[in-house]
């Protein structure tokens, strides 16, 4: 099972934005959006073994984290809105501690980080680790942030963490995820 | 320049769909607005030396070929609205047989592949190609299809043309592009 857990800083963290203005009432939701469509398809199908978390921080609650599981994954379409409608849908489930399965592969629960960390061993996608080509073996628990940088809070709670680096360029959420997805599909395929 | 063409086999080619449903109103734009975003986006900036060619041959009208010019692109965020609209505001626009400018960097004219193909060298992005890591060098256009293959007739017309692989998973035609661009990107910045 691989994982990719994104900080979302500003995303909402209840269901009160709108479908038709992700970027702006959903605190830029629609980057969440789009690292859930790399995490989990490929053409014609979804990747089973892939698990998504949203870790969203925004207004009006606190944290709350999302999570797609390619396994029980249903209703999901590559369109940004079709994601957003999930996670507006978990949003507005009323929800503890656990994750509770507000629609068929999706779940909610209260807290964010802290709790995801004792959960999962994260490596960091981040333009200052080592090149993923060059890694020897590589995890199967990444973290990565939205579209604006760790903070100094989180940059705290992660400095042990391993980093990794997609290419010498600075990419999008989404766009990254789907390089680490290529690498990891080439070594389980045995390509080079 | 780097120029990535899609082919949108039912993507409409007046501007009468609906930007809150781009799959089913639009004949599958969001897929071509994926790729649009693909194609043009970095992190916090656009891909200047990048065009991108979208080749609609839905209905109503004829084939219309809607091209995005990273080098003078404005007004495009990466969200699937705000290409799709872009691509409204050109379909709308009146046209003839030459790219007339319908929002700054966004260009539109009739006619579909014959056209484009006698103006650009084509390789495919295709998963019966060869491995693009393998590759000696890399062309500098490449032709991708939508959520669909190539037609009959199509394949016709391209069978002389070179065909690359991005990986041993049939994927997103803008999930192709993005792995296209890490490999372009390693190759100028000398990363392996």
């Amino acid at each position: 099972m691989t994982s990719f857990a994104i900080i979302g800083h500003s995303a909402r963290t209840d269901g009160g934005f709108s479908l038709n203005d992700l970027p702006g009432s959903g605190g830029r939701m629609d980057v969440l959006c789009r690292c859930v469509n790399a995490s989990l398809f490929l053409s014609h199908d979804l990747r089973r073994d892939v698990c998504c978390y949203l870790v969203l921080c925004g207004e009006p609650a606190g944290p709350k984290t999302v999570q797609f599981s390619g396994d029980v994954l249903r209703s999901l379409s590559p369109d940004e809105r079709s994601a957003g409608a999930l996670i507006k849908k978990a949003l507005d489930t009323v929800c503890g501690n656990e994750f509770r399965e507000a629609a068929a592969g999706v779940f909610v629960r209260k807290g964010g980080l802290d709790r995801l960390m004792t959960e999962h061993t994260f490596a960091l996608l981040d333009e200052k680790g080592q090149d993923i080509r060059a890694a020897g073996s590589l995890p199967d628990s990444f973290l990565l942030s939205d579209h604006q940088n760790f903070s100094e809070q989180e940059e705290s709670q992660l400095a042990a963490c391993p980093r990794y680096s997609v290419g010498p360029r600075c990419l999008h959420a989404d766009h990254t995820i789907t390089v680490v997805h290529n690498e990891l599909d080439r070594r389980i395929c045995g390509w080079k």
